[in-house]
């Protein structure tokens, strides 16, 4: 796997001599962040982007650690038999139209495999984008990644992936490491795996999965199950359907296998299963952005009683429970509230934040719940502040001051429709990610609690 | 109903002299979009906000409609007592503290019903925002409604909420009509329900619901019954959980009941029963943006493969089916490809658009797909355009001007993180609307085949 994602020098075999969409854009993003010695190898050209061309890798005049093959598919056997003889240690090969395609593309993948068996060359793909590599700048993916730098992705998050579509990320989200497991003809999950399980700049491992070839299924389990001591392992699993399943195999080639069997055991073994790209993104961010939760304890603030109402609806339906809030914790509240209001969690501060101003009354009450021992998690829910009017009832400026003096998560629900930059600002605070709906915020506690129970805390 | 979304003169009785959160808000609100007349009514004021005030309702020199109590509570029995003197037909209680709060409210708020009734006058609330109509700009409620002016809100939704949070919307959608039906003391769901049911200016009638009191439940699911013939009604049920209904209790004063049997009744009535306001938000987008569904047959095109094998397992899940293209569609399809890639739906267009470019395959793609008889709604998914790269193969455009030749829903997914500019933009187009996960966009899908199945068309 080393080779894949750390090589030293790398040629792209089958690199177009004018700009188009592929390996064009791959090497011109190699020359701009990777310190390696790039390789442009095509038999018609002398020079690419300014960089020495070579007819075949075999003329490269220097040892090469990696070769990425995107060149049509009835030339990729050939081009193997060649890293071979050059001595390269891996291949990635990009080129689509293989084992996932027809019987031909089946034939020449089977093919590759015995040559670079052989050989002794490990093999990645085909029908993949390869890796990338934030922390050294190594990336094999064509694209301009949303337009955020690699050096700015430098997240302790590792993607494996049987697709190239998330090397984007999880919504706003970016791996600082990804691996497109494509076709999987000879590197595997199991290899990633074992791979990030010593990786110290992975702290968690998210995979992809459509499926697993033929009988892969104890020796990944058996992966799943000792990394996952170490590493929280997210899955999110697809091809559940009979369609999904059958768009899979011709997707990647992959057998899904019975869903519930499947995602049974991956539990078991200690993942924590996803179902769909949400979950993967909310968990990642809490993750990211907030403190361990010791406890299942969650009190609530709110603006409106109504959402307190649905928020005592999720927490029980997420396996945690709302705070006992102590009596000395709501006599403190009770000072801003009319005497008839009874106080309890969710705490509805409306009336009190309209009688005495929202930030002097939301900062008291943020800091007195959260002193509360039975206390692991607050949610806050105010109004996204979309007007002049709302802006000066904001609250997130106590929010983030008061949410940084304490190891608790803090997660915010905006009612309304609230801006990213808004979102983005918030988040900067330690301690707080804000979540698109109440569910999804209890959810993301929820996950946090389950790794605090199985790791301790990361 | 009719007299508190459509007075002729208001007087609010109990409205500061000096600017603070409140009444004195509604005032402002209702001197700038509110045709009728409006009497504030405070005994230590003779002006505020220009308008002559009076001591009490009954010294207004004329007849009043409508009256809106803001006072203390220990006052308002007996401001109530003299609208019933006042002849007015409807009094809007705004003030809390009454039947949700203790004892001593409880009585208050007897005593209330207790005089209304004897008076022949309809009591809404009390702990109430009160009301709003976006087609005559009379609104109760004080805050800015998120900046948006009235008159841009007349949109055929009417929501009736036992809480106020929903005059703000459910994320970007605003009601043309909303009311706060609060402790239901005398106006309730039936009431509101007669009313949306005969209103030409509402085609969706949505309830936020904690709970009914005492034997209203036959009454009230025989009105959905007769409504959900002629107009969709969705419900979002709070107070699910345990813990929820009693905090519900606390919140409006109302019993919440089973859910599952609540629903099941709901369902049963005609009633579509949503469970976050996620779902009521994408509904209520869907009914007002795109046509009726005729079919479950769903067709997609996919910048990547992977994302076809999940919507496979939603569209599946949700009840509707992928479509079946017919071999015409196909051989159009499949021109655009290379021999070995076999076209199929979802249709994974990124080779194609690769080789021949995006805009050129997307049109002729979408096109093909949507002359199919067998495809009743499609799902387009791309990436956000977050970069100058991505923007170069943007297909909003193409999408835009060819969904609007067709009266098929086409639903948009877009992977990353794209901006709400972006996204207002696409769905300036007919027929069009984007929805922030594939599942969401599917169950969309699935609620109008629901909504055309019970009621025909919209």
């Amino acid at each position: 796997m080393e080779v894949f994602l750390k090589p030293r020098s790398v040629a792209l075999v089958g690199v177009p001599r004018k700009e188009r969409p592929g390996a064009y854009v791959t090497l011109l993003n190699l020359l701009e962040s990777f310190d390696g010695d790039v390789y442009p190898v095509n038999p018609h050209a002398s020079e690419i982007l300014g960089v020495k061309a070579y007819r075949s890798i075999k003329d490269v005049p220097a040892d090469v650690d990696l070769a990425v093959i995107s060149t049509k598919r009835e030339l990729v056997p050939q081009m193997v038999e060649e890293c071979v003889e050059k001595g390269v240690h891996g291949v990635i090969i990009v080129t689509q139209g293989f084992a996932e395609a027809d019987a031909e593309g089946q034939a020449l993948q089977e093919e590759i495999v015995r040559t670079a068996k052989a050989g002794g060359v490990r093999v990645l793909g085909p029908n993949t984008m390869g890796v990338l590599n934030a922390f050294n700048g190594f990336s094999t993916t064509f694209g301009s990644l949303h337009g955020v730098p690699l050096q700015e992705r430098r997240m302790p998050v590792a993607i494996v992936s049987q697709t190239g579509f998330f090397v984007l990320g999880v919504g706003e989200l970016f791996p600082g490491k990804f691996v497109d497991l494509g076709n999987m003809c000879d590197v595997d999950f199991v290899d990633a795996l074992e791979y990030f399980e010593k990786d110290e700049e992975t702290e968690l491992i998210i995979l992809h999965m459509e499926g697993l070839h033929g009988k892969d299924g104890r020796r990944f389990l058996e992966a799943v199950m000792r990394v996952a001591r170490r590493k929280p392992i997210l899955v999110l699993k697809t091809g559940r359907s009979e369609k999904g399943a059958e768009l899979a195999a011709s997707h990647t080639g992959a057998m899904t296998g019975n869903y519930r069997v499947y995602t049974a055991a991956l539990r078991q073994a200690g993942a924590f299963v996803v179902s769909d790209i949400d979950e993967l993104q909310d968990f990642t961010k809490a993750f990211l952005r907030l403190p361990p939760l010791r406890g299942a304890g969650v009190a609530v603030i709110t603006y409106a009683g109504a959402a307190g109402v649905m928020v005592a609806d999720v927490v029980e339906e997420c396996g945690l429970r709302l705070s006992e809030l102590s009596t000395e914790t709501i006599a403190r509240i009770q000072r801003w509230m009319p005497a008839w209001m009874q106080v309890r969690n969710p705490v509805d501060i409306w009336v009190g934040a309209m009688a005495h101003g929202p930030s002097k009354v939301y900062e008291d009450v943020i800091r007195a719940v959260l002193c509360d021992e039975d206390v692991a998690a607050l949610l806050c829910i105010y109004f996204a502040p979309m007007t002049e009017e709302h802006a000066k009832i904001d609250v997130s400026d106590v929010i983030k001051e008061v949410a940084a003096e304490f190891e608790k998560p803090v997660v915010v629900w905006l009612y309304g429709y609230p801006s990213a930059e808004y979102v983005r600002k918030l988040e900067r605070g330690r301690n707080v990610a804000v979540f698109p709906t109440i569910r999804r915020a209890v959810q993301a506690l929820a996950f946090l609690n389950a790794v605090s129970s199985r790791l301790g805390s990361h």
